[in-house]
C-alpha cells in the first residue's frame, strides 16, 4: 500500500489516460444493437434484483413462520439485496456496464462517461424493471401480512427525521457511486487490467453495508427505482408516496456528491489543468506531480 | 463500467470468436480418458455437494438442540449451499466445466458447448451421486426428526400454488444459468483472460440469494438431482413425489429461458447475422455495431 | 465452462508440466533459511488461528450474556474458522504453503510436493502452535462456564456413532484437501498464472461450509492439531482423550483419499503413463486425449 | 502451496526488489498535491467507516424493536466493520494506500513505506475523520438507549483484566498489520502483479474475525482512531476515557510486533545481510537461498 507515489512518477504522465467525454446526445446510438441490447439488459436485471430482494423480505414476514429464530432477520435481507447486486453487476457489467440503479447512471452522466440519451433509456428501463419485479412479488403471494408494506417499502421511520432520512441516503448512495468510481477509474485500470471483473464484488458488499447500517433508518433505498417500484406497488395510504421525494433526491445528491469529489478531489481535475498549464514548458525531466 | 462501446470498437470483430458448436454426437469423446474424468468428477461432486447441503440442514432440526437462537437458520442454510457450489465448481471447473447440475448441463448443452452424449453422461452421474450423498446423510442419521422430510425435501409449501412453485424455480434456475452463460462468455474472456477463474464465485452467490428468496416457497430445487435425491429418499407419503416433475420443468425452463436471452439477446444472434450480411460489401473501416 | 477439452487439445502435451517430486529425505533444507522462516510461519499461524477461533467460541458461552439472540451461534462459529484459515493461508502461502494443518500436510507430503523432513517439522510447529493458542484462551478466561470443555473440544456427539463421526472427520477433510490439490494444481497454475492468489477464499470457504455441515456432529475438526490442541487443555474427564484418536484417523483417512483421487482420477497417473506409451511412436500430431 | 523454494531458486535475487525506505523528512511532499489528495481521502474514508459502522451499533440497540430475533447480533456488527473495511479500502487503497487506521499507519512508517510527515498528516486526518463520523450517528439519534455508550465505546469488559484487554488489542492489531504486510509485499507483488488489487477482501476479513474473538472482550477497538471517536463522543462517566490508553498502546504494539515479524523472519532481514555477505564473491552461480 502506500507506493502509489512511486508507481505515478515511473510511469509518468502518459502511463493512463482518460477516454474522452461521451457526447451529450449521441444521437448515432440510436442506430446500434448494443443500445438496445444495454437497455435491454439493464431492464431484465432491475426487474430480476426487485423480484429476489423484495421476495426475501415478503417472504419472512408470513404469518405461518413459527420458528422466529429461523428467519432471516435484517442480516439477511441485507445480505440478499448486496449479494443480488453483486452476482446482477457480474452478469451484466459486459453489456451495459451493470448500474441497475439510476442513482449510478446520475453519476456516470456527470462524470460524462455515457450519453444523456443512454442515461434515460436506462433510467427508464430500471424503472419500469424495478415495478414488474416488485408486482410480480406482489401477485405471488395472498396473505395480508405478505402484502403489507411494512419492511418493503421505503420510509423515514419514526425515529428519524425526514432530514436524517435524506441525509442517510446521501451518503448511503455517495458510498456506493464512490464504490463504481474507484472500481472504474481508468487510472486503476491501466495498473490492473482485471479491475473490471473484479469490481462487482466491493460494489455488492458496498450495497450490503450501506442496507445493514441504514436499514432501521429508512428501509434502504440509495436506489430511486427501487423505492418507486415497491412505494408504488406496496403503498401504504399515507407515507409511502409523501416520503418517495426523499428516495430520489437523496440518492441523486450522493451521486452528485460522489462524482464531484471524484473528479475535483482523487482525479485532482482542477489541480491538473494548472499544472500541465504550469509544466507545458519543461520536456517531461520534472515529474509531472 | 458502461465502456464496453469503446472496448469493442478499438477491437473490432477479430477480439473474440466463439468456439465452434459441439457437436451433438460426438463418438470419439467415448475413446477420450477425459470424458470419463470429468464424468467422474460430476459424480464425486454433486455427492459430496448433497452430503454437506443435507447434513447441515438435518442436523440443525436435532431434537436436543435445546438452545434455537444458536442454529443457523435460513440464513445458513442458503450458505451453505451457495458456499459449498462455490468450492466445488471452483475444485471441477477445470475438469468437467464444474456443472453439478442438470440444468446448468442442459443450458450448456442449448448453447452447444457439449455434446448430447457427454450431457446424458453428466445428467445420469450428478442424479446418481446425489442419490448417494442424501442417501448417505438418511443412513448416517438416526432420530426421526432428523428423519423427517420437513425442511429437506422440495415442495411447494401450502401458501403457494403450483403455479407460483414452478415460476420460483424457473426465475432462481434462470438467475443461475445466466450467471453461468456470463462467466463463461468467450467475449469476456477475451478481455479478461482470469474470469474462469473467478466465476466460481459469483456462481455460488447466485445459489446463495436464489435461496434467500425462495427457500420460504419450494425449499429451493433449482437443481432436478438434488430434488430427486431429497425427495426420493426422504420421501413424505403425499407430497414427495408428487411435486417432483415441477422441480424438473421449472429448473429446464428457467435454463432454456436463460440459453434464448443469451443467445438472441446479449450475444444479438439474429441481428449479427443480419449485420455481417449487410456489412460483407464493405471493408472495415466501419465499426461492426 | 466445459471447454478444457479445447484448450486441451490446442496446447497439447507441453502446456504444463509438473514439478519433479520433492525428495523424501532432502537435507540441504536444513541448511537453508527459507526452510526455518517456513516452519516459524506455521508455527504463528497455527498459534493465530486457535486463539481467534477458540476465542470466538467461548466468548459467546459467557454466563452474564443476557441476550441470547445476539449470540453469533453456530453460523458465527463456522464463519471464524472459514475466515481465520482465509485471512491466514493468504498471509503464510508465499512463505510455508499455508497449511496450518497436519492434514493438509500429509496430503502434500503423499502428492510429494515437499520432503520428509519438511512435513515433519511443519507438524510438529502446528501442533505446538495449537496448544499455545489454546493455552492462551484458557488462561485469558476465568468463568467457569468459559472453561467448560463444551463446544471447544472435538468430540462424537451423542446423537452419532464413533464410527459416523470417523467419516464425517474424513469426508470434512477429503472436500478441505481436495480444494487445497485444485488451488495448487500445476496445469491451473499455468492456464491462470494467478490462481495461487486466489486460492485461500475457497480453502477458507471449504473450511466454512464442513463447520456448517459437521458442527453438530463432531464439533468439526478436520485439524488434527486443533483437535489436540483443544482436547488436551480443555480436557473433560471422559471423552475428550478417548476420542481423539478419531480427530487424527478421520482427517488422515480423508487426505490420503483426496491425495489418491487427485493423482489417479484427476491427473489420471494410471492413464497417462498407458496413453505416453501407446503414444511414443507418433509425432505430436494426434491429441493427447 | 509450498512450491516457494522452487519459484525462488528458478529466478534468482533479481526477480524483485524492495523499493528504497521512504526519507523520514520528505518535505517535497508537502508541495505535491498527491500528499493532500491521500490526506483528504483518508479522512473521508475514516468518517464513512464510523459513520456506517456505528450506525450498525446504534440502530440495533432502538427501544421500539419488537422483534429481537431480526436484530443482526454481535455477527452483523462484525461483518459491518469488516466489510466497510473491504469497500473503502478498495477505494482508497490506489489513492492513499488505504489505511483508514492510525496502527496501518504506524506499521508502514516502521516499515520505512512512507516518510514520517505522511504518517503524521494520516493520523490526524484519521483521527478528525472518525471523530466527525462518530458525531455525525450521534446527532442523528435522540433515544437515550441509542445514544448510551454501551456497545459503541472501546472498554474492557467486566470479566477480563486490562492486561487481558492490551493483548487481546494487541493480537488482533497484529492480525491486521500482518495482512497488511502480507499484501502489499513486493516479493508477492512481483510474482502476482494484481495482487494490490485483491488485497482488500483480506483485510476486511482479517477485521471481521478480530472482531468475532474480540468483541465480548473489548469491543475491538484496533483502531485507535476509532475508539478515540466513540469514546470521546460517547463517553460513559467512568470507564471510556479510563481505557482509551489501551486502545493505543495495544494497537501501536501489535503493529511493532507485525513490522518487527515481517521484517526479521518472514523478509529474513538479519539472514539476508549476512548472506549477501558471504555470497558477494560468487557469481550468482548459486543460489540465494
Amino acid at each position: 500500500m502506500s507506493e502509489e507515489r512511486n508507481i505515478e512518477h515511473q510511469h509518468g504522465r502518459d502511463y493512463y489516460h482518460d477516454p474522452p467525454p461521451a457526447p451529450l446526445l449521441d444521437m448515432a446510438e440510436l442506430k446500434r444493437w448494443s443500445f438496445y441490447r444495454a437497455t435491454i439488459a439493464e431492464f431484465i436485471a432491475t426487474l430480476l434484483f426487485l423480484f429476489l430482494a423484495v421476495s426475501t423480505v415478503v417472504n419472512y414476514k408470513e404469518p405461518n413462520y413459527t420458528d422466529k429464530c429461523s428467519r432471516v432477520g435484517y442480516l439477511g435481507i441485507a445480505l440478499a439485496h448486496g449479494g443480488v447486486i453483486f452476482v446482477l453487476v457480474y452478469c451484466t457489467s459486459g453489456i451495459s456496464g451493470g448500474h441497475l440503479n439510476p442513482a449510478v447512471t446520475f453519476g456516470m452522466l456527470l462524470a460524462r462517461r455515457m450519453s444523456l440519451i443512454r442515461a434515460a433509456a436506462y433510467t427508464v428501463a430500471q424503472c419500469l424493471g424495478a415495478l414488474l419485479g416488485v408486482l410480480f412479488v406482489f401477485c405471488f403471494t395472498n396473505s395480508d401480512e405478505q402484502q403489507s408494506s411494512e419492511g418493503v417499502v421505503n420510509v423515514v421511520t419514526r425515529n428519524y427525521t425526514k432530514g436524517a432520512g435524506l441525509v442517510a441516503e446521501s451518503i448511503g448512495t455517495f458510498v456506493l457511486v464512490y464504490t463504481v468510481f474507484s472500481s472504474a477509474d481508468p487510472k486503476r485500470n491501466a495498473r490492473d487490467s482485471h479491475v473490471p471483473v473484479l469490481s462487482p464484488l466491493p460494489i455488492g458488499f458496498a450495497v450490503f453495508v450501506v442496507h445493514l447500517a441504514t436499514i432501521p433508518i429508512t428501509g434502504t433505498g440509495i436506489n430511486p427505482a427501487r423505492s418507486l417500484g415497491t412505494n408504488l406497488i406496496y403503498r401504504s395510504p399515507t407515507e409511502a408516496m409523501d416520503d418517495l421525494w426523499i428516495f430520489w433526491a437523496g440518492p441523486f445528491l450522493g451521486a452528485l456528491a460522489a462524482a464531484v469529489y471524484h473528479k475535483y478531489i482523487l482525479r485532482a481535475g482542477a489541480v491538473k489543468t494548472l499544472k500541465s498549464f504550469r509544466a507545458s514548458g519543461s520536456s517531461g525531466g520534472q515529474p509531472p506531480v
